[in-house]
């Protein structure tokens, strides 16, 4: 299979990834944390080592700020649920996920919280100045994609941030397309809170994510129990990252984790970026030639693309194209409506959604040569 | 090292748990739910199995009422936040660990939650009319262990769920210790709601567990976001299994769950059953003649241990034991308090902690004897 679904989740996974998943669960999987016992021991060692590891990737000074969680689902709702008071402001963008605007619908209700939308393009773009003027004298957050996981748009994230510096706003960034792609500093961004999955761009497992959160600011956690710190106490640790880690932790994930931005740094970010963005720019060059397709993606000359091509051909439903690539040429993609309504509202998709070929590291300009192939055998069609 | 932590995380795992997570890592491993393509279509299959494997474990009629959580933890969580009303009235067992104790500390202060606390007699065994007297009018539900974390104790689980049910109270059954040990039945016991961790007893990986709700519950998320479905609409989706499966779940994690029950009733959980308790008793049988030593658990003959022989020696600090034992003897297990503060006031150890030696299916008759040995080497010290 040519496997296209990598804003999904990406596959496969580097070997070392396997191997060390492997390793652990084989060999010294522990609870960490809990007992004192060499295998505890070792356990705790492997998440702290995955807390440096991420940590030096994110520019984030102290690994402590850095707390594991089960997706970037989870840790997206530990800060809109933990740090909006009632009746608080908060300032989107219309590119935003489920993760984001279902959580803010459901405090719209408990909270009475109010939302701003700021409106991209046509390709998805968002102008930074858009975001400044919706600024309220109750705006508590800025919460921004770091790229769009619908059509790949990458948010002017450096901007953002300085615009909620300047007026002392917490800035949320959801890295969960882009983290592994694009370089994130939670400095020179300005991120109060950085919340990423391990299993898209980061090449961990499924059933890991993170949430980091800058020194000083107190988030309610989402969850309380055991932690395996203040046994006694009755009361859920204050701390973190134990605050937001409630329960045993998964560690074989998140060794499997630390080997997949291990495996990045020693590729190297900018040279993976490299490498994709190429492949992108080949598939985009000769799709757009291509009678009946619409592209909803920036090309390379106008925008910055965490490595999605998102299309549509003729008056085909998206997911049907989707079903024929799967069927007929053996090559996955996603089709139809990808979570993020607004986002299609935005570029015009609401009504049939898109195909959205998604990039990853493991692609092949075969690969990419043989989906061209594919969509004009498909645009033929029409 | 002679693993007798098991109550923290089951170590190994049956062969087919390793190798099962190996081929989906490997093999298939997309995101279910999401994408229209085999590769996602094969995932979404073997999560929509074990959803089918852990309902006929637990004689669970619909598998939809069956969600994926991180861990039992989260299931919990989801439990107490989402059905508790302001002001309602909960009864627990002293014996509770802090994955239940905690939450309904915040829910005293957030929702001004009343909390009722059935105490359990030197053995942390529990009489069930004592559970029956604390019921008052606004009684919203009845909690309890299936077994104490801290010694093993069993619950009379079955007469609870029959006095919930006879006083038309939710039942919430934590099977975080005894899942995979003891018989669990969702009608014999009249449980609403079934919490359950993946990587203890039932001999799946970390970052796996679950949440049973009884069809016609409607618990509250606790967290929303893309679940897959409906995926144009703002609102989190109301129906089982999607409304508490925010975000990607943790695919080659259910693998191993599904794989880890397999394997049980391979071997059958009665059988299991039979021979972890005859390890125990050959180990009580010879602890006890051991001068100096204190046991805290269930003799076979005065009650029912899910596989624990909680114990102290002489004045020694209990973590103390547990670092001898780990250094001197290569044998795991967890000593000082166990994240249940009432369980040890339960069992007068709130000042020491104890030391904690917790069963597993892959433990030996040697192992045992290995141990003994080992205690009564270290009671020599006194």
């Amino acid at each position: 299979m040519i496997y296209l679904d990598n804003a999904a989740t990406s596959f496969p996974k580097p070997y070392i990834v396997y191997d060390e998943m492997e390793r652990c669960l084989k060999e010294y999987c522990a609870n960490p944390g809990r007992s004192g016992h060499k295998m505890s021991i070792d356990s705790g060692i492997a998440v702290a080592e995955a807390r440096e590891v991420i940590s030096q990737f994110f520019n984030i000074s102290s690994p402590m700020q850095v707390s594991f969680t089960k997706n970037a689902t989870e840790a997206l709702n530990i800060v809109l649920h933990g740090i909006i008071p009632q009746g608080g402001h908060v300032i989107i963008t219309s590119m935003e996920h489920n993760s984001v605007l279902r959580p803010l619908r459901a405090l719209e209700k408990s909270r009475e919280v109010e939302l701003s939308i700021a409106w991209g393009n046509k390709l998805g773009q968002i102008e930074p100045d858009c975001i400044k003027r919706l600024i309220k004298r109750n705006t508590c957050l800025i919460e921004c994609t770091l790229s769009s996981n619908v059509n790949g748009t990458v948010m002017p994230v450096e901007d953002i941030g300085r615009i909620a510096g300047e007026n002392n706003i917490n800035f949320l960034l959801d890295a969960s397309q882009g983290a592994g792609s694009i370089s994130v500093d939670v400095e020179k961004m300005n991120i109060a809170f950085l919340a990423f999955p391990g299993h898209k761009g980061l090449l961990g497992p499924q059933g890991t994510g993170g949430l980091y959160i800058k020194e000083g600011i107190k988030v309610a956690p989402l969850l309380q129990g055991g932690t395996g710190s203040f046994s006694s106490s009755l009361e859920q640790p204050e701390m973190m990252p134990d605050s937001h880690e409630s329960g045993t932790l998964n560690v074989p994930g998140i060794v499997g984790l630390k080997s997949g931005i291990m495996f990045i740094n020693r590729l190297g970010l900018l040279n993976l970026q490299l490498f994709k963005s190429s492949l992108l720019n080949i598939f985009y060059k000769e799709i757009k030639n291509i009678k009946g397709v619409k592209i909803y993606s920036c090309i390379p000359e106008h925008g910055s693309n965490s490595g999605i091509l998102a299309i549509n051909i003729g008056d085909f439903d998206s997911s049907e194209i989707a079903e024929m690539l799967d069927k007929k040429y053996n090559i996955a993609v996603r089709g139809g409506f990808h979570c993020a309504p607004l986002a299609h509202k935005t570029l015009g998709t609401e009504n049939r959604g898109l195909v959205r070929f998604s990039l990853g590291c493991f692609n092949t300009i075969e690969e990419i040569e043989y989906a061209i192939k594919a969509v004009y055998e498909i645009s033929k069609c029409i």
